[in-house]
């Protein structure tokens, strides 16, 4: 049986978790592709760092050049993360012609193109299964499985750590810094939390879908991005209340009309209870996918983790062996930029609804001032919510609003935020109703 | 770039529906892949049956033998159905060394084996993506994104008709035979609908999935198979009742212990209301595959019609050109049995809970009877059930029974049926837990 050498840099959490599926099912893998996975090198911070499964000692450096460098590896499993280093390692990985598999979404986002052009420079190939919602094979099923499908739209909970905390928010109607304090003692959030509560690892993971559904890469600068933090008890129960869920969600959807374009973008959004969304809970991921052949779908699992990260790795490392053992190594190539001219649609354009808050004074007119500003901008009120029973000088006003473009609805907000009686900063939070 | 020629067998509702998303999406097909795929030609049974989308007249012919035979086609899609000619000419068109494309579960779950074989001869590939769950890419996730996976269990909602008229039975609170009837008018349901609502066609793509997930070829004989003819309203309600959803479920579980096996089974199920398989509604399919190192993970989408159906076939054909354009056939081969000595286990081993309704008389010492007879068949009861405010002699009486092997459970239910206070034929439902 053909054999495929493998060397990993990385042997911390994740790392360990591939060693450990390896040596679990490798000879699974082995007979189902007909080929022979043999690790000979992993490359670790320290040979004793703490580690949840062990790696065989006689495997370990701590010299990733030992991995890039040698000429027996045929596949690099890069699980060093962020853009830094890692991005050092996967170039000198790939200008050595080996395949490279990785699960780092931020190197993705931040420089896939200059990633795909040095694999293309020296005929290697570059996987990234794991970098998007873990074990899902939401890659593979984007550009294999549905590659007879436009995407009208792709919505996904892609962040496990803000689906953690907005489910707790929710079932215990917890405010969002205890759950944050809480989740980060029981290790479902880092310290600092910002990359994933501010939105920035959804955004990296939107953006690998964005761009493989729409065939051009999409600048992660442009992907409109908003966090959980603003995200509070009472707006979560008020959503509660008007029959939503508020979710983190990465959307790619197409605009059409006079501008055409694509909406990439991650914020906050109340999604109605009954969606199938609206129950993906705790640290799981799902993406909706909209094809415009197959209808929709959903795909759903853990979206992190040791061993859901290694089910993925492994996938593209089998991937990878098959097309060495077939003599070739860019059967599907890493990115195919096959669309000229996609345009990123900016957040101003993106037509949605929305679910604001305000703190108003409690007396007569105050609904007809707000109501005023709204029908200037020509911004329709779909209901109106002002619970009962509440008592001092403000009260809590919810309003719905139907489709209107965000400038309009920006500048609207602006206006009524300066009257006098409005005594907060208006809370808004979009709202999908998947049509 | 370079072009494969594609030639299909059958002209109906699926056929045109891959002819017209070829149609709308060609294009992008080539640009994704650097192949330009185009169709030569396509048998069909009349140039002038109805069809839902148009097919182009030059290209259409009466006799299927012309799309087998004409030299210049690469890949050769199956759309006919059944296992009468549909065989035949999958087989010829495999001993020409044509790469086919089916959607034909009963082929594969009857034939598979054989159709394998001649693949294998000729040098040929077979794919069937379109077989399970419609446009879900179930079978490429499973064997390919979950290749370093074990399958501890795989439950699926694989028939669109069957979840159709339950699901309309416990939203209206209607009956089988009324809501099987509405749905033959609406074409939701064919006309005999045997092969859905016995359980056929899901044991046809429980079998394929459950032979890819376990290695060894699932003999459809051994599927123990069970429709929905017997579901009655009554017990959609009771169920409901105690927090459960009625579901046609496919199963393949591994069975450890004693007599190590796998249970290949198809029978309506009670599964819990807050399980993900209990929202699956209508026509939709679903399948939850639990892996052993990516953990739980759930597929959602249309899992039938022209339109779901296309978008398998294409990602199939898709394949089968990326194949061609790198100089193989068989990067992955339709079937590996990879595991010597798989067993199917007999339903008689396989243990489970239960749902039992029973229509006894209603007097003292009725309980005491029936629960002796499990107490000596060594069946827990876990919880009695008797609906307060019924009237007349006999009465419903629901029993939830703990895990019990089938064989138990079949012979206590046989004397209790015995029973002169008994006076229906006791009902059994199986309940799933996903434990």
């Amino acid at each position: 049986m053909q054999q495929v050498n493998l060397g990993m840099i990385g042997g911390g959490t994740v790392g360990s978790g591939v060693f450990h599926a390896w040596e679990k099912n490798g000879g699974l893998m082995a007979a189902r592709l007909g080929v022979q996975l043999v690790f000979r090198k992993i490359a670790v911070k320290s040979f004793d760092e703490p580690r949840p499964y062990p790696i065989a000692r006689n495997l370990m450096t701590t010299d990733w050049q030992e991995v890039v460098n040698d000429p027996e590896i045929h596949i690099v499993i890069e699980l060093v993360g962020g853009t830094g280093i890692a991005k050092t390692m996967v170039l000198a990985a790939l200008a050595q012609g080996k395949t490279v598999v990785t699960a780092n979404k931020a190197l993705l986002s931040t420089h896939g193109p200059e990633l795909f052009a040095a694999a293309a420079k020296s005929g290697a190939n570059l996987y990234y299964e794991a970098s998007v919602c873990g074990g899902i094979p939401i890659i593979k099923s984007l550009r294999e499985g549905f590659v007879a499908n436009q995407f009208p739209a792709i919505y996904g909970i892609v962040n496990g750590t803000c689906n953690y905390i907005l489910s707790r928010m929710k079932a215990e109607g917890a405010e969002f810094a205890d759950v944050l304090a809480d989740a980060q003692k029981l290790g479902y959030a880092e310290t600092p939390p910002d990359l994933d509560i501010d939105g920035y690892d959804a955004q990296h993971k939107i953006g690998i879908l964005a761009s493989l559904a729409h065939g051009f890469w999409a600048d992660h600068h442009a992907i409109h991005t908003e966090g959980i933090r603003e995200i509070s008890k009472v707006d979560m129960q008020f959503a509660e209340k008007l029959g939503y869920t508020i979710k983190l969600l990465g959307i790619a959807k197409q605009i059409s009309g006079k501008k055409p374009g694509v909406q990439v973008s991650v914020y906050p959004t109340l999604i109605p209870n009954a969606h199938v969304l609206a129950s993906v809970n705790g640290v799981f991921n799902a993406c909706f996918v909209r094809g415009d052949i197959v209808g929709d779908t959903l795909f759903y699992g853990r979206g992190a983790g040791k061993d859901a990260t290694a089910s993925a790795v492994l996938s593209d490392v089998a991937d990878a062996a098959l097309d060495l053992k077939n003599g070739g190594k860019v059967r599907v190539a890493p990115f195919v930029a096959c669309v000229k001219g996609g345009r990123i649609a900016p957040m101003d354009e993106i037509v949605s609804r929305y679910y604001v808050r305000l703190c108003v004074l409690d007396k007569p007119g105050v609904i007809a001032k707000i109501a005023a500003i709204f029908a200037s901008a020509k911004i329709g009120i779909s209901s109106v919510f002002q619970p009962e029973s509440q008592t001092g000088a403000s009260v809590a006003l919810i309003l719905m609003i139907h489709d209107a473009p965000n400038a309009a609805m920006r500048k609207a907000l602006a206006k009524i935020a300066k009257l006098p009686v409005v005594k907060n900063k208006p809370v808004m939070i979009r709202v999908e109703n998947f049509e």
